[in-house]
């Protein structure tokens, strides 16, 4: 962040008056442009005994396995934005049934959220981010070549909860020491 | 959004190629410039039977009562987030127990995030963003004060599932017509 984008002047770096922590400040306009954790929602979407997995067709993780998800837009619920994800990733049309993960990934400033959801149909289909779906059985699922650790984790609690016959919502912190890009 | 906060140039917005959202888009140096929504993150802190609440020192609703909330900043945990915003309205070391809301407010495009916690110990006082903090029983909370809606719900969430034994993690929307300034 190198300019102001209300004015277009560059900005300076410093921790404002009765702030703690350093913000981008434009000494021309008085705008603070705050930078804040962006949130990334997404479905576990079951039909039957089976959970919808889509092979991405976009970096980050090209090629490996992933439940639907991207980030939460302006103007939407979580919810909201999870059932749009997967229409838009595996062509799904789901119904949501509850938050079930909420994992905080602060070296990359993300919150991840995903929520179980069932089929409302039984159709599916790759999306332009996907090279494939598959409803994949928990036999099937291909533990070597998930995207994300939250996707595995949340599968595990899935599986785990399920041979249980409960369902318990957890929220969880993944650390990890260095940044990394992510858009 | 008038510039392009890497370059400077000035920002067109129209929708880029394979999404389907008009974004603010530098022609000068390539960089989409997506908005997502913020997390707010606080606490419904107890210690013994009562409620820590803050009055607001700060707009908007100013005198108005609150659980301890704010902002996550980037490089931290939802939780992390929490129980700094308590200790630095409320100046309250807290235990986190558990995620128990979860809000969706579009219109202000915020996600508001309120985890149970107890005291660490009975310290507290006025950080800088209030006015005054109390401990108050159920019968005693400023129901026609407090400042915002997921406040009201979440201690109406919290003395029910007290009455019954047993606290139950919610996931919720709040729908209104119009935005609003959000800083």
């Amino acid at each position: 962040m190198n300019f102001c984008s209300h004015c277009g002047n560059p900005l300076a770096s410093r921790i404002p008056p009765g702030d703690s922590r350093p913000r981008y400040i434009c000494d021309s306009c008085g705008t603070i442009h705050y930078q804040n954790p962006r949130v990334v929602t997404g479905c576990l979407v079951t039909h039957e005994d089976k959970v919808l997995l889509a092979q991405r067709a976009i970096a980050p993780r090209h090629g490996f396995w992933t439940l639907p998800a991207g980030f939460l837009e302006n103007g939407e619920t979580a919810a909201a934005g999870a059932a749009r994800e997967t229409l838009e990733e595996a062509c799904a049309a789901v119904d949501i049934i509850e938050l079930y993960t909420m994992f905080s990934l602060p070296h990359i400033n993300q919150i991840y959220c995903f929520f179980r959801a069932e089929m409302a149909n039984p159709d599916f289909s790759a999306g332009s981010e996907s090279l494939d779906v598959k409803l994949l059985g928990e036999h099937e699922i291909p533990w070597d070549q998930l995207a994300f650790p939250v996707v595995t984790d949340t599968l595990k609690f899935y599986f785990a909860d399920r041979q249980k016959g409960v369902f318990t919502p957890r929220t969880l912190d993944i650390i990890r020491p260095l940044a990394k890009p992510t858009r």
